[in-house]
């Protein structure tokens, strides 16, 4: 059966407006806030959401088509993720390439000849305003890791081949770590 | 450069135990927590983290090569958001299958013959509980859209070609979309 193109493009008005912004909860790196707005056709609603810094992830790919990746304990899903390196930005207005270059550096110790930024991931708009740029880092070379006192995090370096088919079978779950690589994937 | 193997795979231990777990904001939607943790190190830290009801999303594919997609406003972002069909579960127990086909109904009026579960999505595990799981929908039929009555949104239909090529540049950054379609690029 055919499927029809059911309204053109850009035609409606979606938009959502701002009645009272309140915020519920003002933590170190969550700020969580209740709105009231009005909805396109004029009738009242809550939008809750938080405001969270943005931040920033690399696919750090070595010359003999390896990934460096990290194993990490995510407290909320209570048990350790497999992800590409990240982190989030130091300031708000931070330079993104400078904090990619920064955490990749801070969190396996290295440094890289060649960045390509792949654009932008917003992993949750429903609900959280956060952005995350996508790196492809390449031309990499050692240093000594440098992570905070309260991070703990386990290197690995794993072929690209072999983190696509465990994306593809489903064992890798991180959002972040999915689209890069998918990415990263289209792009080499 | 030769990039080393730095550490072994899970000798480390990771994990973070729960010392005192309080709720700073019971929403309808968000259920914010700020945890007391002890570190691998033994040390203490705090942990800010939102609950939020499991979801799903769907790729559905026409028999022509297009994908039915969704133009939403997205609050938090403040802007028009260009996403696969997707919506949260009714109750924390339901199918996901079950919640799939009544979401891509309710929204587009579509229903399929097919549907190929393509894994789990953690959008942002280290500060959100929520998984989506991914679903790729073929043999569509059209049928009745049925919003809720605070849902505004349009239905578009694009090429899946167009879509990844989107993708690519860096215009579609919704995370669950860019994941789901990249991965059904893998798979079709």
């Amino acid at each position: 059966m055919q499927i029809k193109a059911v309204n053109g493009k850009g035609h409606m008005n979606l938009t959502e407006k701002t009645v009272e912004s309140r915020q519920v909860f003002d933590g170190e790196m969550l700020h969580v806030f209740k709105d009231t707005i009005e909805l396109p056709s004029g009738a009242p609603a809550t939008r809750e959401y938080v405001k969270h810094i943005n931040a920033v992830a690399v696919v750090p790919l070595t010359d003999d088509g390896k990934v460096i990746m990290e194993r990490q304990f995510r407290y909320p899903v209570g048990r350790t993720v497999f992800e590409i390196p990240a982190g989030k930005l130091d300031e708000p207005d931070e330079d993104t390439l400078e904090a990619a270059k920064r955490e990749l550096h801070e969190e396996t110790g290295i440094t890289a000849d060649e960045w390509i930024c792949m654009g932008d991931f917003c992993p949750a708009p429903a609900y959280c305003d956060e952005v995350i740029t996508l790196y492809l880092a390449r031309g990499l070379h050692s240093g000594e890791q440098n992570l905070d006192s309260d991070e703990f995090l386990e290197v690995e370096k794993v072929s690209f081949e072999e983190l696509i088919a465990d994306i593809m079978s489903g064992k890798i779950t991180d959002g972040k770590t999915m689209a890069a690589l998918l990415k990263a994937q289209n792009l080499i």
